[in-house]
């Protein structure tokens, strides 16, 4: 019988956005019940977000390790099986690794680490405790970028040759083209920020999407980024030459300075026989394209999509679902795997997403400090 | 305190779409906990999808009556508050009748009733039980909509004096060129399906739509119907003039034999200082034109929006919502009216929405049963 | 030998656009060669826009009677062939009969004539010359428009019941509003303009575009316009419902008071089994729909096109042609015909087409006279 | 007294599609007449052409070297004053040499040369000559690509830090993957068709759009070339890293093998008060966006465009122009320039652009070449 699945959630307290994100969409397929939490790291701001969205305040914890500790010491059919990590990057690896030990299912946020090595560690991790670990690359999950994927995997495109990935927001500009404050954000110092913050923001989004839709891994990167201003530490800008392959070819651009563009990630895709567009924002439109026909329009719900495009679509066509949704299904697949259920191949992304997402960020910044260099990612 | 509003489900059980939506839509914000219900006029499967999706079985009812019954002999505060009206269109008069005349709260699907006497009883019950009452005109719940409402409230069309809405779908079509099917299924057979398939089912949301984001009412209509074949009683397609004002005229165009349309609402709005374009499939894009500046493209979440759009959108600009998180802000706007709490009007349709809603419906199909003469809706 | 043909002007001086558009169209295919011309009323402005344009001055009459009489003493093989008729639309009849009567070849702006009788009296005239005459309903010119005729022609659309078109303009805000304005410019003055200023000026041209693409006839119309103002006589904003047979219905949609609308000239057919779509400012897409297939888009100079389509395109896919090209279409069809080489049905528009024209602007302001009531067109 | 100015046509002949393009465009805007021409190697073919679009025989040469010497023997006013050059890539050199020695005015296609030097060279003539050299780049005679060029010249977008530009096409797809044909057009043999196939047919447009539209120049590039199979030796795809000052980067991306791409010319500039975004299939949107304010649709013809933009227009707007048109403006620019009139920069692309473009093509290449390295164009 299908209860609920017993979903903890680190993080994602008080107006995070993340934080509302995932807990619509754990709700959306009625598969979780939220029953632990540390919202907050202040456990009076912890408690109080826990009152506000009404969930019983037995559960909610002072801090990580005690919800792992008292959570222990539950039987196993009451204790949490999954716990959603949502908390400032740098917790994701030690969070996430002692949920793996402990045999907690994860769902994480991206980026899943801040290093390469970091994340090679909690695969390790992953593999011993055989539990499911998925990352929540948000736009796998829509309907029609599973079609791309599924379409590919087919043999619509025949063999890809380009691939064309972009990601570009605006919401930097606030901030950089002001010395003081470009100077004092965390966001744009190195050491809170971490390594990267066009590539580790998005840049990594952009690359997952070419890897998960075309099932073609990069296997190498030059890049150049662009950080605006001499006392600038941190990449808000860069372009990056992709290989993937013997004449497979490609560039992802990522952005955090394209003035006036919201959220805008969008892939191109371009085959023997044909190719596909289609962008984040308009999320239920995908084009197909071949130098022969009229170029088709698909979109959700329609008995023409694919089994995974299909299943991620509550709805018949033209009642537009969105971002929620979109992660709603990556919650709902990772809902049949920590179930034992069947689910197939592209419902989540997984760890190895999240290794190689790893591997991309810094690759690109080695090359941008060589001069734009070609650099290897490991297979 | 915040607690969660103790919500009822009549219907939506099963692959219900309309119950998913609401479903999911009642938990979007944290504010209501499902705590009883009657999914089901057939009590096993009620008791199997109660199952299925994990809610408690005490209170999940053999019927309608027996719920209001139980419910009315627990203390208040723990008695269901609100109760979903997701049945078939005929049952929602007596179900939202004896829900209002027991002092529950109602959100109720459209068609509200089946004839105007009924919703006007059900207005004077409601006035009677000064309890809330949500009609879901669900595309009213955009955020893109209401901002249309607000800045036409605060003139930015100036005097508007052209309005043409359309709501166009396909659907029908798999029937209605079948003549044993178009001759058998309850949708076309008027003793089953009411007075009305076209109007009744999407001609009234254009009209809701008309009167939500201009504040003007319609004060007349004229009709031509289109029923496709001789031996087919239910219009399935309709063109409505109509006139709202001294030199205030427009067009409500409903279709459900659009060939290829998947649900096709949209609306211009014309006035001496500007227009507004707005299309539900793409919900997020709201085009606001003029004689003399470039056409401006509006998107949620921008400091740019009106108070009552951005208290409909939940995560920065780019990151698309979709129907369910229209749905949403309606249940957002009834929660608040719920609890007492100060909300907007606009935050949601009421019954006086659902009274005009089958004026219109009942006038249009009497001007066309008079060969498309003129009539005027009552004030 | 394909020897230019020798072509008259008449009207279209000083900068007038429309003058514009027919000098221009008949250069693009290399096909006439402006022989004579009276472009203006007034002689002086006649000689200077001649030389402003660099025509020789020997056949740049005074007036029309003039142009008449000396070009008829000309021997044939030097003699105007063919007259394009750009004056003000009352001077339409009387000088495309007396070019008829005389044996020449004319392509006549619209609309054809200021009254039905006229327009039958031209046709009478044009059956016993048995010269050419040219309608430039221009925008049936674009390949769209015709890959939409025939593709529907062959059958693609299945049996068509529903036609919705649109042409909406803003441009008349900026006098309707002004008092002193709309009772003084002779365009909303009935005794200089003619009967109708919204549905004689676009809305024809709208009902054009139905019947050209469909193939269908209006049989009858019911009609409501907007005057707008009281103290205005002239209509500027109407709809019209339309049958076209047996279950085959339709809306015309006109406004010259769509505020920020530029040429929103656009048309929707819907049939059994597929619908097109397509949009006058974004000429080169033509959407096709159904609803089992994803929609497709068409564009102009594929393979994939039909021949008259692609009759109509200079260059490859891509490279945008636009309204110029679409007049070029129509001279280029009057061209065959007047050299006498085969061309299609649809190259270009006909003296009927005018005379339906005229029925279809006399029918309107007789049902909005009446109220709002059916009015049949002539078979 | 404007008398039209005497143009002389090398190549176009046949069914060639830049000379109908050429053709109409002299013809546009009144300012033009044909006198002489070699259409074609052939001189039968030459002649044959010259009859079929009506051109008067005696100035049509058998070939270049004879317009040139037995123009030169007539009068100056009746002598062709200016050439166009359509003839293969390899020969604009030699022609535009001669001319420009002889005091011809030029408008020549691109690429201008074949190497940098020839380019040179040429300007070096033009600068003695003192005539007028005008370069078709086509795309810049779109109103709304003027009207780019005019506001970021007036500071609409303030100092800008990202350009991102995209040609991509799909028509050598039917060939390179034809082991057959790929190995024996001249479109792919670099002995045939010069030193770069996908850079120097169109990715040196889209670099001309990036230095046009921004006023910047490219300072470096970096590229790196797709071939697609072993055996072909020209580029059919590439991405360029582009930087164009202290912080100032960019990307050029150009493709011959996007599948189903038509004519994909394409740019986004970002500075830091705002961005264009426009798109050559759909010329006349252009969108201008901010992070703040809704983003603006600009459109051809309005009064709040500039005066560079307005002249390209000739109809009122929502008249769709097209690449005619644009190339018509470029000769308009041209006229005037001929004529001694005064005329604005940007009118025309110059020698200095043609220099520009040849000196990108060459430095992609040599990148490519090194493996990606950053090569400088010269200031």
């Amino acid at each position: 019988m299908p209860k609920k699945i017993r979903l903890g959630i680190l993080g994602g307290g008080g107006d995070s956005l993340i934080g509302v994100l995932h807990r619509v969409a754990s709700h959306i397929n009625d598969n979780y019940q939220i029953t632990g939490a540390v919202f907050n790291p202040n456990y009076e701001d912890n408690v109080a977000f826990a009152k506000e969205i009404d969930i019983p305040l037995d559960r909610v914890y002072k801090d990580f390790d005690t919800l792992v500790e008292e959570e222990m010491k539950l039987p196993e059919d009451e204790r949490i099986q999954v716990c959603s990590v949502l908390t400032p990057n740098f917790l994701h690896f030690p969070m996430a690794k002692k949920l793996l030990d402990n045999g907690f299912h994860v769902i994480c946020e991206k980026p899943m680490t801040t290093t390469l090595e970091e994340a090679k560690i909690l695969l390790e991790a992953q593999q011993k405790s055989g539990t499911v670990f998925a990352l929540t690359h948000t736009y796998t999950g829509y309907p029609m970028v599973r079609q791309m994927r599924e379409m590919i995997k087919a043999g619509a495109l025949g063999r890809i040759h380009k691939v064309d990935a972009r990601y570009y927001q605006g919401w930097i500009n606030a901030i950089i083209h002001d010395k003081e404050k470009r100077n004092s954000v965390w966001r744009l110092d190195p050491k809170k920020a971490g390594i990267s913050s066009c590539m580790g923001d998005i840049g990594v989004h952009a690359f997952n999407m070419v890897e998960y839709t075309t099932g073609l891994k990069v296997k190498s990167v030059l890049c150049d980024f662009n950080y605006l201003y001499d006392d600038n530490q941190m990449d808000v800008d860069g372009t990056v030459l992709i290989r993937m392959g013997d004449h497979v070819k490609g560039v992802i651009r990522g952005s955090q300075v394209a003035t006036g563009e919201e959220n805008g990630l969008a892939i191109r895709i371009y085959g023997e026989k044909g190719a596909f567009v289609w962008e984040q924002e308009n999320p239920n439109f995908l084009y197909k394209m071949s130098d022969t026909e009229p170029v088709q329009v698909y979109k959700p719900g329609h008995a023409y999509n694919t089994e995974l495009s299909l299943d991620g679509t509550k709805l018949p066509p033209g009642h537009p679902e969105g971002i929620f949704d979109s992660m709603a299904n990556i919650y709902l697949g990772a809902a049949r795997a920590i179930r034992g259920e069947k689910y197939n191949d592209g419902e989540f992304p997984t760890i190895i997403d999240g290794v190689r997402g790893m591997d991309f960020i810094l690759s690109t910044v080695e090359s941008n400090k060589n001069g734009s260099t070609w650099v290897n990612l490991e297979d």
